[in-house]
């Protein structure tokens, strides 16, 4: 503390490299630097500044463990003449994880005059996480011993090792990310540390965006803060990192609470940004500054969400050339318009791939946007190579070589359709896209993905699916976004609005005839929504009974009548029944293969709603209530 | 306790379907009204026998869990005049897990005389799992509330809860698996209820098969058994149960262990099976019956495992038929023997695509592999279509519509060999099995997948991966198990064996002239190995520092000399940081789409071992050793 009686206290925003400690170290410590020549009294770094946070098992490896503890190191040394927080894992190799491998902690460091300072009658110098989320995304009890499982092993209470700080500049109150969201847990570390003195409390996080979160955060902070009547940092560092099958962004969003719980100092969203506050800590002077009204997340915060994590994963995957399938329709145009952010005219091409069943009315849309865009646009068409696919396949003799089996191969309908849209994606887009010297997108929205309405290694390929986390209205809204807020003038031809979706793969689908996608919006949407992102995931039991009760629509906020849509109950439960198949069925096999989804609100697919491939399956109260409202006692459809 | 002071016991190894309770209840129920007129004392499930294991997040669904309630009601209805054990999914809606939603305990029923009991001094009218795994494919601390954090919950010490269920046979000492395992962890399960007076240990499992795992369980059991001198029950699961990317099966293979810690009595493996036992509670009888020798796992024990795992999979995807693209190699001609063991040879279909790189002698011995398996076979050359697109791609000009950009795109020859493996896949494979009514299969191994030598939506496609744990010379092994053992004659032509491994995509890779694949075996597959299977893993900090000390064919397990095929310092780092590159790099990104793995040995890609894309990485120790190598510093190749 200075003479003034406060701390000048740097929040460091930074952009977390997953997977690479030392590139990490090397920032950190350029910022320590800098901080100490600004006469900083203490910089704080979010939580796993040094080795990222989601980077999958790479934690079972000792070699990256020791590079981590050599980079602590580092920055302990950098520690003269400033108090620097920083969260990092811990190693202790004369204890065990319950996996068996060496004990490994998820730490907050205090490093102060090239010293690591602890808590208070703590086992080590540095802080542990208390409580380890084991939910959506995170697996944190897979590599991380938390403070409950210590205590418990030492056969103490986890409030004995929730201890402040004592650090020069007063007793910290320092806690990681769930620390704070206490609320479902068996203890609260703020209230404890708080109780035992902290003047400062402090909390380092690696916390993903996600629609809305920080508008439940700025609630439980804020309650925090004037609950226990201390000024509280949030830390958090931007940047991307995924497990594999679904890429989350990072926003920051960096703040300081007064002791009244209001917010007065903030860092903006998914920029990299060095905060300076003066923390006053005289009971005197529990509030300063102005409070910083929030703005609750709205369709512009997806937009930056997806654009940052956009460009962001190309920079991870080494893309600079991109290539997208356009057809006219709204997500194409979407996607397209998108990338047209990150990317100069040069290194972006659309691709329209058209066959006998393209209408001109979508062809023209198509080329209207690459004209918009100004951006390389060429079209190949697929007519004569499906025409080849299918004669050399439909009409086939295959038979055994001794004689004794013969069978000529059939081509359906369905199977037709399918060559179209695997000859657009693994033929003519994967290969221009090489050539290009770029990838191509997946430009699959969440309700195509939910019910697997698209094709395996057709448009279910790309290197990414950034707008996958979208709904159809969603991807529509955002599509409005783009042209009113976005683009100085509208991009997206009026028409990608107004037409009916159709994946034009047959005569049936002609959009000039009105005719399409057998998914209706927004009524599917909704339904889908409540069976992938409600709290208590619902079902078709939950869906029948409040059909049966007049309620579905209320329930699901669906403005129109279903009965105008779906006119009878038998019509009703076989459109159910037909779409949770799908969902339950076939479109999980095609996620397990779909390109990696970037997250942007609750229940991704992928790593954040996991699931197994089981097939369909119903309740038994489903099948009494669907008895009662129906007189037949079997699902419609079996699959 | 009958009145010869023994329990007549039978041990349930059912076929557990995930997911699906009544179906699991019925069967169950069926099961318990045979014991009874069997005259049994008890009957034994294995853990979570009505909701399954591995089901994803299907615990978040409110009406899932309801129905799982309902069944465990109908069981404990069930109970009259026996007693019954069984594993399922208990819910307390009083409380809430710690992601918010309601308490979910992982549980063993005890239903006798219709009510369920609980352990002395519980809380609940059921046991609760206490030792909780999250690591592999286990995530149990996302949906289930152990017996360590309800004590702490209680501000009591885990061993107050640890109480036997006072049963009407006496007192049982009753886990669910993990609490058996419990060498890392800060309680023993068993320990405790030895002490407070069990007179029969039972320990219910779903517990996936792992080569060489129950060699491991048979020591740890045994111990357990003869060290608390108490008969042991292990009883464990059939079937296959997956997490969408991996494919785990269950062997079942429970068993009974006596007072002494030998093996008396056991299941099949991989079976469905009732063992009927009489267990003598004397303390004069400590032992019975005569021990069973166990067998340590071998590649027989793999080739059931893939079997069992494959035809389970066919199950519940609802495939009958499968067609294999068939190239001569030995990966896909293993594949084709699996299948031919599950199929009739008219649901089989082998089909060769040659293209001008495909040499007479593979063509040949993909021929005749389908000649010795007299099922279907066609042969579909994809010369014209791969002609025809590089010709529609290369040379096309793409260009802005307001013409000021330009650009003439070029195909590389790792461009066009894609090509013909996209051609393969996507447009020959995908649409030859829609026309004959089924899937087609992914015939990569784990070599290739590790580096992902293979092309995605090419060769990385195909409903299921069932050979992609193994290394190729554990492929190698399986076909000449498949020869010498499981067929009658060998079917898998000599020539695949001593074949050059190539993909035969071009020139270079020329067969008969002994060119092929730049994967060196065995050398690479135990460099692979080191970094993916080993128990803390290997990086190239650790293959650098023993490959200088010149124990890195010991370390590794390689007979012959590395410097025989890497003769210098610089090939040798070049070699292994080319394999690095490609294993942290782009490998990812195709295993992140790749088809779902079937696991049978540790660390399967996918749900096993999780992983994120970050790019290739070195330590800063790797570097120094490097530089101390070569006098170089820098990576030889950044990607």
């Amino acid at each position: 503390m200075n003479a003034s009686g406060s701390i000048r206290c740097r929040i460091a925003q930074i952009e977390v490299l997953p997977g690479r400690p030392s590139e990490n170290t090397g920032h950190i410590i350029k910022l320590i630097r800098s901080a100490v020549a600004d006469g900083m009294d203490m910089i704080v770094f979010p939580e796993m500044a040094v080795p990222g946070y989601l980077i999958g098992d790479e934690w079972e490896y000792a070699s990256f463990l020791r590079e981590c503890e050599r980079c602590n190191e580092e920055i302990r040394r950098a520690s003269a003449g400033i108090t620097v927080v920083f969260g990092s894992v811990a190693v202790d190799r004369s204890r065990k994880n319950e996996d068996g491998r060496v004990r490994k902690y998820n730490a907050l460091f205090f490093a102060e005059n090239e010293r690591f300072i602890g808590p208070r009658n703590g086992l080590y110098p540095f802080v542990i996480k208390a409580l380890a989320p084991n939910y959506r995304e995170f697996d944190e009890s897979r590599h991380f011993c938390d403070l409950r499982k210590l205590a418990m092993e030492e056969r103490k209470s986890v409030a004995d090792f929730l201890e402040p700080v004592p650090s020069r500049l007063g007793l910290l109150g320092a806690v990681l990310c769930e620390d704070a969201w206490d609320a479902d847990y068996a203890v609260s570390p703020l209230a404890e540390l708080s109780k035992k003195g902290a003047v400062l409390m402090i909390n380092c996080s690696s916390s993903p965006f996600t629609l809305d979160k920080n508008s439940k955060r700025e609630r439980i902070y804020s309650t925090h803060a004037s609950r226990y009547g201390k000024p509280l940092l949030y830390v958090n560092n931007i940047g991307i990192q995924n497990n594999g099958k679904t890429v989350f962004t990072f926003d920051g969003s960096s703040c300081v609470y007064d002791a009244r719980g209001r917010r007065v100092a903030a860092c903006p969203a998914f920029e990299e940004s060095e905060l300076s506050v003066d923390i006053p800590l005289e009971p005197a002077s529990p509030t300063w500054g102005r409070p910083i009204p929030s703005r609750p997340d709205d369709i512009s915060s997806v937009y930056k969400a997806i654009i940052f994590g956009t460009e962001r994963f190309m920079k991870l995957c080494g893309v600079s050339r991109v290539c997208v399938g356009i057809s006219g329709g709204i997500d194409s145009s979407v996607v397209a318009c998108l990338y047209r952010r990150i990317l100069a005219p040069e290194n972006l091409l659309l691709l329209n791939m058209p066959s006998r069943y393209n209408s001109p009315t979508t062809r023209t849309l198509a080329r209207d946007l690459a004209e918009r865009l100004g951006c390389l646009y060429a079209e190949i068409p697929i007519e004569d190579s499906v025409r080849f696919t299918i004669s050399q396949i439909d009409g086939l003799c295959c038979k055994s070589l001794d004689g004794r089996l013969k069978e000529k191969l059939s081509l359906t309908v369905l199977a037709r359709e399918n060559i179209q849209a695997r000859d657009r994606g693994a033929r003519v887009l994967a290969a221009v896209a090489s050539a290009f010297g770029g990838v191509f997108t997946c430009n699959g929205n969440k309700s195509e993905l939910a019910v697997g309405y698209a094709t395996m290694y057709g448009d279910v390929a790309g290197y990414l699916a950034n707008i996958a986390d979208l709904w159809k209205m969603e991807v529509y809204e955002l599509g409005r976004h783009i042209n009113t807020s976005v683009y100085e003038e509208p991009v997206i031809p009026q028409g990608c609005f107004t037409l009916t979706p159709s994946a034009e793969l047959s005569e049936a689908q002609n959009v000039d005839e009105g005719k399409g996608d057998p998914i209706i919006y927004p009524y599917h949407d909704l339904l889908f929504k409540s069976w992938v992102e409600s709290w208590d995931r619902v079902s078709p039991e939950e869906i029948l009974e409040w059909y049966a009760a007049g309620e579905l629509e209320t329930r699901l906020g669906y403005k129109g009548s279903i009965a105008d849509i779906l006119p009878t109950s038998a019509a009703f439960v076989a459109d159910l029944e037909r779409w949770w198949n799908l969902y339950q069925g076939m479109a999980v096999a095609k996620r397990i293969q779909a390109p990696p989804v970037l997250a942007v609100k609750r229940r991704a697919f992928g790593f954040d709603k996991r699931e197994s491939l089981m097939g369909p399956r119903y309740t038994m109260r489903y099948l009494e209530l669907k008895k009662k409202l129906l007189g037949a006692d079997k699902p419609v459809s079996s699959r």
